[in-house]
């Protein structure tokens, strides 16, 4: 395949020639979506939702099987690309690729089942006094066209054909791909395989589209397009937020479903420190410095009561870090980012472990610092994600500090205990509750990296872990998100189309 | 009982000296929320939030029928002020106390079943390859503390113990009422009640908490302070917007539900009309005056494809608004407010039928107006609520104009059709899908007033309907509103309450 930057608009490749750029990808020349592009593959979203809207389940099955089996018969380019293009090793990029393609069999799974749309029927009562009661069918129906922010630290689960896409396909809703700018090799191969996909299923050509763009003029054009019904994103506070801010204050306002920034915190309890200090030590470095710290999930804070066991724990986490050496970073800005991050930290911290400098180029070295409860609780900036392997371990006064500085905290996606049951169950029992308030996801004795694909999952939590803490972007429940609740009173059976 | 037009903070009454204002009631002076009142009750909220979400369902269930039985045993004294605060006739405001009453009793036995956590389970599969599987569960928590605005046009059921209140309570947020200001009285009456079920049940003294406060620095000031979690709001649009547009801009955003205007159309298909064009006409009229126009499902527009049959229909309108006499307005504003809409609609429109003086002090007068359905497509004024007795007959050219005008319409809480099978099938089968993008309900051979409370109710809708398509203010779903997903990854069965 020969990459060509182009868009995807309404069935029909184009912008070979016009407004092109440099992608973040060196030597890559990517099309700009103008804002003629833009309303385009707006109006044309609109114009095909009734159509995708009304397509059996069974089609929409057809079509997320479609696109996996598509990808699939790409894997290797797209694994070859994807690896070029985020620096991620090729074990990743497989893995990931395998995981996009359970997740679209998942929906397709899901909607075989006419339960996902929480259907639910009072049937009439006549003779009800003092007044009859009508018959009520309630069911659910797509919101309308989405729009989809691929994310850079997941070329393919998270971007173009990832969860949003899927579980947004999956409820009857066209598709509008914004690519991100550090991948767009990867996105086309992958805007290919959906393409391929919506002919063969035979579906309109504007299920699905994909437009390229990196300048924020794009991505606000499109979410403030009046066709546009709602927007799933994952990325930066930064730009989340102004996406946000767009879409609330349009005329008619619209869903946002950011997944932003969160630095999952990990909570050591004593008894659990006591038994396995260096395990946990080792296990929050393993987690940490993963996939070069750039997950959603990384655990970027370490807690507990300071003695001599929580100094075992840091120690062992010193020690393994040393063993922890640069990894590419995604982006060279990406990786400028967190270097500037690191520095910041560096004026307040002090230095627990580091192995060189820490971002060059788009080498970047995890680091770990330490500080005491005190200190954390007064200082709002130790609260906010720095993308990439720099963690802070927090030695607290005692229980009570651990506790406040759990209440101190943000909105997380996930917060985390290292336990050993019974004799942490004490403290446990009053983290749970400030816990369950601040993250989306609590667990034990694991890591946070790693999120399970299931029924069960919450990818989400407090504001700004996401923009809508009662949305999922990972697992079955993420369908919910692009669907409203319509209800049919006496409607005839004829009219229902059921 | 006297009027003592105080505040309910923190278990206790206050504001009998300080700060009062004349309430849109006639010779009641009410207290006025000061910031520190605002900081007082949403401080308290939050202090309390723990303990109320930690409640078990039995607990809540016993303080919801609990404000029922306290409201009944007020019954008179709420009907009495009722009728004389908001100018309802006796029947109604009776009625409406035994709706709030049954919402309370609805949301208690709803609880009683866990089945409206949505609990899910994942079992670990500590043996799958490559990966093993943790153990996932998945539950919903309460989200904080919620404020409650009060609506002008129902005292009971959407108003201090109404349907939001009840289901803020049932799920486990402690809630902050601000009182309508035109209907102070019955405002504390019920407030004495909800206050009389928190200490019997010995629930937190926060649990209920109720403000007065005319001006909008009140109602901003508790939708933007730090602790509010969550809002429910029925009223105009121009205020629920600006509510919205605070809730959206804050630091940490929180979900607005506003439930703001709708101009909820009927749709006469041929074959209804050409065999009960006088019921339809007569029904419509019916349903546009019942409680001088002013519920949120107030049919104001009717369609038909012009001819014999449509002018048979509009003539019977006609004739049965000339027996609709005045009625008593919620307040002096909103009367006026309802004569400034009826000028505006007489500048551009034809009238069909009026029987004096449109608004008078607080007597509204009943008004139609005709139109075609040319002139209604080119002017977005027509498509806006005037909340009253004002309605408009639309007479298209044909099934394509109709169809175009549903197009053109903004987001509804319900969209009627009167039709007879299987005549009327082909058309209705057009605008099915179009009408479904547009409302929250649609509802056949009746008219949209009287809104059954019930699991399959929808009461929402797209924009400007409401601000949030995906939530119902009625029926069990409205509980939603007020709930958040969240996923325990191994933890110890200990820790989860359970």
């Amino acid at each position: 395949m020969t990459f060509t930057g182009q868009h995807l608009i309404d069935g029909a490749w184009s912008g070979a020639d016009t407004g092109r750029a440099e992608a973040e990808v060196e030597g890559l020349s990517v099309a700009q979506a103008t804002e003629a592009e833009i309303d385009a593959v707006a109006r044309a979203a609109r114009r095909d939702f009734r159509a995708v809207a009304a397509t059996p389940a069974s089609t929409r099955v057809a079509l997320l099987d479609a696109i996996a089996e598509e990808i699939d018969a790409r894997g290797d380019a797209i694994t070859a690309t994807g690896v070029a293009e985020t620096g991620l090793p090729e074990a990743r990029v497989v893995g990931e690729r395998g995981r996009t393609t359970g997740q679209l069999r998942m929906f397709a799974e899901l909607i075989r089942d006419p339960g996902y749309l929480g259907n639910r029927h009072d049937p009439a009562l006549p003779d009800r006094q003092p007044l009859p009661r009508p018959d009520l069918k309630l069911t659910k129906h797509p919101l309308g066209p989405v729009v989809v922010f691929g994310a850079s630290n997941f070329p393919l689960a998270f971007s173009t054909a990832g969860g949003d896409t899927a579980s947004a396909l999956a409820a009857g809703c066209p598709v509008i791909v914004k690519g991100h700018p550090a991948h767009p090799g990867t996105t086309e191969l992958v805007a290919q395989a959906i393409a391929a996909a919506v002919v063969r299923v035979g579906m309109p050509p504007a299920t699905f589209q994909m437009v390229h763009g990196a300048a924020p003029a794009v991505g606000a054009g499109l979410v403030t397009h009046p066709e546009v019904a709602a927007v799933g994103f994952t990325g930066s506070l930064g730009a989340g937020r102004a996406l946000f801010d767009l879409c609330a204050a349009r005329p008619v306002p619209i869903p946002f479903y950011g997944e932003l920034g969160s630095i999952n915190p990990v909570f050591c309890l004593p008894a659990a420190l006591a038994a396995r200090a260096e395990a946990i030590g080792q296990g929050w470095v393993a987690s940490l410095t993963m996939g070069a710290g750039q997950f959603c999930t990384n655990p970027g804070v370490i807690l507990g009561i300071a003695g001599p066991d929580f100094d075992r724990m840091a120690a062992a986490a010193a020690e393994a870090l040393a063993g922890a050496g640069a990894q590419t970073m995604l982006t060279p800005r990406i990786c400028e980012a967190y270097g500037a991050g690191v520095a910041a930290l560096r004026d307040r911290l002090e230095v627990l472990g580091e192995t060189g400098p820490v971002a060059e180029g788009r080498a970047g070295r995890p680091i770990a610092f330490r500080t005491d409860g005190a200190s954390f609780l007064v200082t709002p900036e130790l609260h906010h994600e720095v993308f990439g392997a720099a963690g802070i371990v927090v030695a607290c006064a005692d229980a009570d500090q651990m506790l406040a500085v759990a209440e101190a905290l943000e909105g997380q996606l996930t917060a985390t205990l290292q336990l050993d049951m019974p004799d942490d169950t004490q403290i446990a029992q009053r983290l749970m509750p400030v816990l369950t308030e601040r993250a989306g996801r609590i667990l034990c004795n694991g890591f946070p990296t790693g999120v399970e694909v299931a029924p069960a999952m919450m990818h989400g939590g407090p504001y700004p872990a996401s923009t809508d803490s009662r949305a999922t972007s990972v697992g079955t429940m993420a369908i919910d998100r692009w669907l409203r609740p319509v209800c049919y009173q006496s409607v005839p059976d004829a009219l229902l189309g059921t």
